[in-house]
């Protein structure tokens, strides 16, 4: 009989992360001081982040050791199952070998610990007490007040608003870490404080808490910032998925994927499954198709521009060269909240940018239908956001060739979502493009550079 | 470096269930017709369960093999990971090595699946279309809608009204898997008409839950019940937890445990770990401590009597030789929602009456600070029914010699039931010892027989 699950032991989990910036095609833009615009060296982002952290930012090389109190940690849920989705593949009658990389097993319930236990690390060896994030559906949140919990530093999240309302589940799963959760825009900050006295009702955006969260780490000496997606170091931490599943496909004896897929908000649990099957695609030894999957309301790598942009609404992050809708975009309400963000892993877009990947937008409803799908076929009640990976595997799978594999990455379970899902059950979900008069609005917020 | 996760591989799967019946000290007292008194036919639970579930309540031998389509779709999630509990040592600085069986990585997030997949099954097997039963904090419901949805058999779900109004996260993850829910004391039985018509305000109980869903099976020809704890065959099934536990300490060389601990309820969590661990302390070969932990707030083992009584509140069920409160016991609305039955597992019972088992009571307060000790050491949040078992854990460590081995059943995660850490940490919570004058009032209900 077939496994469904194909597993590692604790001694094979990857002893490095593997670092594509020197694989790209095209060297990587360079990061610019907001005020400047000029390129920014590792003092500029000394008030944000440790050192350790600035230098896997810019690190030329392909592969950077994981110290062994990560993977200590890490092993707490890592390696995670690959699982090959018969069930599904049957209620599909299709060809094709579909395998997920399941990612929800962690205590947090997503991908994102595997960057925040990372993340914590460095923070505590350079002395840092307090760590200031934003999250936007909680998954970021949680994850890094479960790594402050077991390293026991301070952790305070600003939590976009609307999610904050919307998944108070969320909110007491950080606080049960010990976290501490501010919704977003709050009075903590000046810039909060601000935008609340224009607009009392202000939802909150994943632009705004990042301005909140940066504000906080560079006006406190024993804080520092951590962001869950992004930056090169986070979707580093994040590419132990990828090489895991490329040694549980070997142990099998099965071939290179053909079809690699990942949903994208800001990047990180796409990159982390996506870079180390891109290896040997940037080498020309294999040809995956590598689809990154984002939903029809924030169009960022299918509708967006390839500009240097700010990765926060007030404007104090550096410049980054990304895929982006503007700084200024105001995402709708919609579910799937953590692909909300206005702009792309400058990472990722270089490589869309490359037609090394291939963007798709899919509409929410659609993505829960096969969600449901899931859930009755496999167990796993996805993620909203993990549902748009999952509709794109069956819309390939529909159309496989006989023996095609597919992968994708199953970042997340639904559990603090089900509101979601009620809502999708009793038709109150609505499908929504983001119109193009608005997007070009908000592209006019992209600063010359 | 110490591995934390001890795995076992699909193909290591226990074949067969473990049947400690045979294996008791004193034989099991037979189970009675509720209105004759004498002792039951296999005839007489035919309109409940399908034949072959009968035969295996009624079995003599000590091992029942598993069949092949039901392994099949364990292997979703099983064999669970037995973990060292690393982190928790160290916080507890104890010289004890502390293991947890898993069960929460199942679909649905506890233990409770190991017996619904194979009641499915066996129902599907003998052309059942449609099952009925009761749900207390909706953790059995939830797996059972999900075990019917990968057999496509019909899910109709009682669940106690205090939990359907605090949990509706649950009862939307039940319809996700295509589960009906509700609310119990319900407008569906007569049972539920007649209770709401002198009590419209009545919370519910699990006894209560049990009376409607028998009602509804036995009233329709398509339709069988099912129950998630106290009967035989379903302790049996969980007997796979404790299976795997020996495999994996064997596996790694590890001595036989000094303490096994389960949280009690209906007694099947408990009985999935320790049963198998029992084999040998029956035959006088090892001699752990087997520990029955209970809420203060539901004290069936540590206050009840060994009595005959009904399984339900309104009288349908068969009379059991049990631990009982009475079955007109109505347990305050502490969170801890799973533990909140009147009676014990019979066999549970039988063990706790001849001293092989000892059953202890806590009180929840402190219940959930050992929980959330746990959440920051080995980062799963656990249900509230678990965290009895993990206090008791750490109680036992905490007085534990050099090199005491120590076990217990992480039963399921908290999810769910964040509401209730949310109460926990605002002050809300009170622990609450059901007053022994309550009890004796409530006893008097038990017939004579």
């Amino acid at each position: 009989m077939t496994d469904r699950k194909i597993l590692l032991s604790e001694k094979d989990i990857p002893q490095k992360w593997y670092n594509i910036a020197p694989d790209l095609k095209t060297p990587l833009a360079p990061p610019l001081h907001p005020a400047t615009h000029k390129p920014l060296g590792p003092e500029d982002l000394a008030p944000l982040f440790p050192m350790a952290l600035i230098a896997q930012e810019m690190c030329p090389d392909p592969f950077i050791e994981i110290p062994d109190e990560i993977l200590d940690v890490l092993k707490l849920w890592r390696p995670t199952p690959l699982v090959r989705a018969l069930s599904l593949e049957k209620a599909l009658k299709t060809k094709a070998r579909i395998y997920y990389k399941n990612e929800s097993v962690s205590p947090a319930g997503s991908h994102k610990p595997n960057t925040s236990v990372a993340q914590v690390y460095y923070n505590k060896q350079e002395g840092v007490k307090r760590i200031a994030t934003e999250t936007g559906a909680g998954q970021w949140g949680s994850a890094l007040a479960f790594a402050c919990s077991l390293f026991g530093l301070e952790c305070q999240v600003y939590m976009v608003r609307v999610s904050y309302d919307q998944k108070p589940y969320r909110k007491m799963l950080m606080q049960t870490w010990g976290g501490k959760v501010a919704a977003s825009p709050s009075t903590l900050t000046k810039y909060g404080r601000a935008v609340l006295e224009k607009d009392p009702g202000n939802p909150g955006s994943l632009g705004l808490a990042i301005s909140e969260a940066v504000e906080d780490a560079v006006g406190r000496d024993d804080t520092k910032y951590s962001l869950g997606s992004v930056l090169n170091h986070v979707l580093l931490h994040q590419t132990i998925i990828g090489l895991e599943a490329i040694e549980q496909l070997k142990s099998i004896g099965e071939k290179n994927p053909d079809v690699v897929i990942g949903c994208v908000g800001g990047g990180s649990n796409f990159a982390g499954l996506a870079f180390p099957f891109l290896k040997d695609k940037l080498k020309g030894k294999t040809n995956p198709k590598v689809i990154a999957v984002e939903p029809m309301s924030c169009p960022t790598l299918t509708k967006g521009l390839y500009e240097y942009d700010f990765g926060d609404m007030a404007g104090m992050t550096p410049l980054v060269k990304m895929y982006t809708l503007g700084h200024d975009f105001m995402p709708p309400s919609i579910h799937a909240g953590g692909l909300r963000y206005h702009g792309m892993a400058p990472l990722v877009s270089n490589l869309a940018k490359d037609k090394v990947i291939e963007p798709r937008a899919y509409h929410q409803i659609e993505c829960f239908a096969s969600a449901v799908l899931f859930a009755r076929t496999e167990g796993i009640i996805p993620a909203p956001e993990s549902s748009h990976a999952i509709h794109c595997a069956i819309d390939e799978a529909k159309k496989a060739k006989d023996g095609e594999v597919i992968i994708f990455n199953l970042s997340g379970h639904g559990h603090f979502d089900m509101a979601s899902y009620d809502k999708y059950f009793s038709g109150q979900l609505e499908d929504y493009e983001y119109p193009m008069e608005l997007i070009k609005a908000a592209l006019k917020t992209v600063p010359k550079v």
